[in-house]
């Protein structure tokens, strides 16, 4: 079997020469384990934090090792009762064709409820459920706000502006990096503007988009799309910091938000999350969510690369916003 | 009478020309007012924003009128029933000697309730409250937690440092602008650290001083103690953004905190406030810190000026850092 392991940590931008595919041996599993054959494989932005040497809230990749991350399988063999083979299941373990995991450690889920397996890892996932949280629990969306969401073309961003609209947002405002993802914004997914970033400074269009301000920003981008959005926030405004992919590479620390001190004015609430403290939730948001996406009032685009061996360069490509949703990898 | 009229916007750091001394009529009060002669007047931070030509949660001070702001007084002519001639009472017209007021608009003080007068402008005033609704509403402050305060020696941070303390707090570290001061906070105020921040960087210091994390941050300053707070911070950290007196004169924006992405995984809780939309705490507030002050467990320190005419120079020297607790002038 293939795994891509880390090869060298990266300084900057990561390139290829970080990752090498490796051959092993399938694992066999032990007492109380299944073995699992990879059908899909998550990349995400936060796994490039774990290519760093650096104390995190999840533990750095270690080197010659393989990575780990989000995936869906199928059961091919197994020692525990419950779990027979055939069984599709969702667990850690991506980035390797096959993998032997603790009973305790999957979760199965049914083909028949998704429109397809990989909506596990995306709009039915923790992706999904991050959007969802952060929104509604972090940002204390209310009914009627004004919403900017950025990084809105990305698998997060893209179902957050969504779950506002449904929720009845008075404006939902997206941001994104290039004019066929702002088209993707309003005409598929009904964002009510979005903007691209690479047209003008971000500051300048989103007041331009927000005469009346915004009270709910959803940060998946940090730096200068935070500056922007802390200038447009209106009186007790709530920001969800979700993620910073503008500086995730970059040697020097960024330059923005400068503006900061506005909040205290403003009574600004900013709050920094990570989904894996809000599991309780995965209950109502499946409910509410694959909800919507059964009735076609949400909509997940995917961008899926196909093979193992391109999961260094589907994760690259990811760190340069080459996807539009969520981006997978099909084994 | 005299008083304090704005003469000009600063630009930067503010000086004397910026400020006129006026001769003006001693005003007459009319229906419903009252005549107050001014006893002591607060020069705070906030005021330097008000300079200022813009938009901000106070109006700016209009260019050529009296400057406004909190102030205690004698009530010497009155047209109001229960506002004898005699009362002592609080209110917001302050830069000057006499001053004509809606009976609405004033606050009757117990001028036996309390050490000095001027505690209703400084620990038992407005000052005291934002400290209260700081430490314990907006950071949420949880007894065994380690507390950071900056401008620890000032108005606001010296009654925070001594609520997280009387509250049970593990360990409060504040910081100040000297050596005095610093001792003032731990010898005076019971302050288990005090770091001088012209020592060394303060991000260092706090490390040293913090060696298991920080808690809470009581946040006077901004900028580099922001970033230090930040970085120090442990998982669900709660930061009170109440000040940002290093930039307030400065002309460029900050160059700090650079590491807010860090907020993501340490999933902090960073949230702006003013004490104007706290009022409903006063109660509960003078309950408890007037407890402290009668039974001597908190103290409060003032820095007092004579004189409206060095009005300006106080709140210059305020600026400047010169006061230690309270910035009183006494007319």
């Amino acid at each position: 079997m293939k795994e891509i392991r880390l090869a060298a940590r990266p300084t900057g931008w990561p390139t290829a020469a970080n990752f090498e595919i490796a051959e092993t041996e399938v694992p066999k599993p032990g007492d109380g384990q299944v073995l699992i054959r990879n059908l899909f494989m998550s990349v995400d932005p936060y796994m490039r934090g774990r290519m760093n040497d650096t104390k995190s809230y999840v533990a750095p990749f270690p080197v010659g090792a393989p990575l780990d991350g989000g995936a869906i399988g199928e059961v091919v063999a197994s020692n525990v009762d419950d779990l027979p083979v055939g069984a599709v299941v969702a667990h850690g373990y991506g980035w390797r064709e096959y993998a032997a995991v603790d009973a305790a450690r999957v979760r199965v889920v049914d083909p028949a409820a998704a429109p397809t397996l990989s909506a596990y890892l995306g709009v039915l996932g923790l992706t999904g459920l991050t959007a969802y949280v952060g929104l509604l629990d972090i940002a204390q969306f209310r009914e009627g706000d004004t919403v900017f969401v950025s990084g809105a073309a990305g698998a997060v961003g893209s179902v957050a502006g969504q779950i506002a609209r449904l929720r009845g947002a008075k404006r939902v405002i997206g941001s994104a990096g290039s004019a066929e993802k702002a088209r993707h914004l309003t005409e598929d997914l009904g964002f009510d503007v979005a903007l691209n970033y690479r047209d003008a400074p971000i500051r300048d269009q989103l007041r331009a988009a927000a005469p009346d301000g915004i009270d709910v920003y959803f940060d998946n981008v940090g730096g200068d799309h935070l500056e922007a959005a802390i200038d447009t926030l209106n009186k007790f405004g709530r920001v969800a910091l979700c993620g910073a992919i503008a500086q995730y590479n970059e040697a020097a620390p960024p330059a923005a938000p400068r503006n900061l001190a506005l909040s205290i004015g403003k009574e600004l609430n900013l709050r920094g999350f990570i989904v894996g403290n809000h599991s309780h939730r995965m209950s109502d948001f499946v409910a509410e969510v694959g909800g919507w996406l059964r009735s076609g009032q949400l909509s997940a685009r995917e961008t899926v690369v196909d093979g193992l061996v391109n999961a260094p360069e589907a994760f690259l490509g990811l760190l340069r916003g080459e996807n539009t949703g969520k981006m997978i990898v099909r084994l």
